[in-house]
């Protein structure tokens, strides 16, 4: 497995774009994305639990009911969610694209990120479908974009690997970086390959890496209205089509943990004004259910996020966080230390305080990559948690954010 | 029934002082408190839930067995949790009190609260025990003062009520002002009333209380390890003692609940950083129990917190917090209004926007004092939740907070 450049290009048969086409105000943030497969290809996606869910989410899972898709188009800027016409704006996104593209309009995935309740002008994005069609091309970068809001870096990861003598490629993009809280789907993630799988497969592979991904993501506690993850695998690498279990299958669920887990980390360590990605691993839980639980309510809380935060080794929060998760956790053989880059201390033994240089402590949780490692104690189970620390920037940017 | 002064030491036979002995660094701010009642007392309290929990609260619920009482002794600064020695202190928290007053030791409800998992030391307490003693008197203001931690306004209230043509009084305090999301019980609350009530239906009404006014109440979604909420009431007002459901049980559960809503709402608005107090209230829910998931999760919300620091009425968020509360909710049939000091304004309706004056909800949203109002449209039950914004100041304190 090789880390390689191209995000959502990189895989055969694979082009996208991004452009500005006057959903935002500000021209020079882009506002509208792209993402075409030569071929028709094999699709699957998750979506929010949150019982409001955007527009486009109810179209594309009427467009995925056969498993099939052939392209994405995805604005940011608007969320086209708790619309009266919103259903009715999301299906001419696909008839736009489905028009200038030539291909079925059910082959078309829809999405939308932004503000909630403001009515999606269908007219900027008819405007700018001859800038985006014709745009297409190499260019994951401008895509990457085009789904940002208050996202600061772009997200966007591609790799190689191998079945049956056939390289294959797979490539991600996703934008955070507010309202993250996934649970059983996650913001928007839109992955390519040109790996062959059936829909089938393909679904059952994302579903089954979800739980331990996005779904162990945390920015801020808010699943939000319009989270969708979704692939599209194209067959052009050429591989004897994956239709079960078995190695090919295991090869491309690892590839594609690959990306999903980078994408996880980017989200977080972007997270709404964060400084820091924290990182919670739970270990020796007697099972999964309770390592997660315990992981996640750690990154959850407030108060460990502000401590981070401030570099402060204020282990008590961490336990605190333990005691209410509502996992059942003997809190008496609980271990917590910190790690990053620059080392690691032990700082919770049993449940209880030991003695530590406060001073190392300091220098560990300067550190850009927080690891918080818990030890249970109880049992052979770990999981993976992933978050950011709270900032006055998060404040800043939430308290102002439709203005 | 009618306010009254005296915080805690309204009721009959109620004393109180508070001091600064030394366990905090800071001369100026007071770090222990007593409370006295100069016969016993029926004595009732509820605990957090987290599992992690305050050796104070081991040892208080050993000593409320008997459902008795006639003292509180609680410090700030220091919770003493996770500490190997933590039972031991706490019984010697109680021995000295025992001492110095000439009552049992069992009798003595013993709290604590500050940083989790630094070693107490019993020196400074029992240093300064003379002078605690020697200043019992009618002094909840400086009792108040000394169970503070972050918070920033001391919270006291008290009043008189009759039961069978006798004058009843009972007075309460309370600290917020982090770690707030009680789930059962909750931070520091001592009530006292001179009402005379048997331990069992004290122990009633309060666990039924709480329900609806402690365990609605988030700051910032952290459940602490040390919350309590103790209830004494030592019978001096001379009515006949409440020992069965009836009239004078409910006038009793009328006035211990005028009690613990104000202090409720004055956690609330005092939470770490807070600039305003939210009141979120769901009116038309099919049951109390979704009334009350829903409420809850408006208030928790990050988003919709930072969004009130903002007075933006950013009202999808708080449409998104009620989609994914858990709670089974028709999403379309959801309005929402925004109300304060300065009026009211219908923002959504049938779960869609409608066109509201931005003007006038920035006025409305620029009070101290928010209410969230939902209407589920669904059935007749309905709960009100209480929390805060989310502000600069609680990352500053909560990124800071052992230094």
């Amino acid at each position: 497995m090789k880390i390689t450049a191209g995000g959502v290009c990189a895989a055969k048969g694979f082009t996208a774009s991004g452009i500005h086409c006057g959903i935002r105000k500000n021209k020079t943030k882009k506002d509208l994305a792209l993402i075409y497969s030569e071929v028709q290809a094999s699709a699957a996606a998750v979506y929010t639990t949150n019982l409001v869910k955007g527009a486009p989410l109810t179209v594309t899972k009427k467009h995925l009911q056969n498993g099939k898709a052939q392209a994405v188009i995805c604005n940011s800027g608007n969320a086209n969610t708790c619309n009266a016409n919103g259903i009715e704006i999301a299906e001419k996104m696909s008839a736009l694209v489905s028009d200038k593209l030539g291909i079925p309009a059910n082959d078309v995935i829809v999405a939308s990120t932004g503000v909630i309740g403001q009515p999606l002008d269908i007219e900027p994005i008819a405007g700018g479908m001859d800038a985006l069609v014709s745009g297409l091309g190499n260019n994951s970068d401008d895509t990457a974009e085009g789904i940002m809001t208050t996202d600061t870096v772009k997200k966007e990861i591609a790799l190689t690997f191998e079945i049956g003598g056939k390289t294959c490629t797979i490539g991600g993009i996703a934008k955070g970086s507010g309202m993250i809280h996934p649970n059983m789907a996650t913001m928007l993630v839109f992955i390519t390959t040109d790996a062959a799988i059936s829909s089938e497969m393909l679904a059952k592979a994302l579903s089954s890496d979800i739980k331990n991904t996005f779904n162990m993501v945390s920015v801020d506690g808010d699943t939000s209205t319009n989270d969708m993850v979704a692939v599209m695998a194209n067959g052009m690498a050429g591989n004897e089509e994956i239709t079960c279990e078995g190695e090919d299958f295991d090869i491309f669920m690892q590839a594609l943990n690959t990306v999903t887990v980078h994408l996880c980390r980017m989200i977080a360590g972007d997270g709404e004004g964060a400084t820091k990605l924290l990182e919670c691993t739970v270990k020796g839980a007697e099972t999964e259910a309770i390592a997660k639980t315990v992981a996640k309510s750690v990154i959850c809380s407030s108060l460990v996020k502000a401590a981070m935060f401030g570099s402060d080794a204020n282990w008590g929060r961490v336990l605190c966080a333990i005691g209410y998760s509502g996992a059942p956790v003997d809190v008496n053989k609980v271990d917590v230390s910190f790690v990053s880059a620059a080392g690691e201390i032990l700082v919770c033994k049993d449940g209880a305080g030991v003695e530590f240089s406060e001073e190392k402590a300091k220098e560990i949780l300067l550190e850009k990559e927080i690891g918080i490692a818990v030890s249970l104690n109880a049992g052979e189970a770990d999981a993976v948690a992933w978050g950011c620390d709270l900032t006055y920037d998060y404040v800043r940017i939430n308290g102002d954010y439709r203005t």
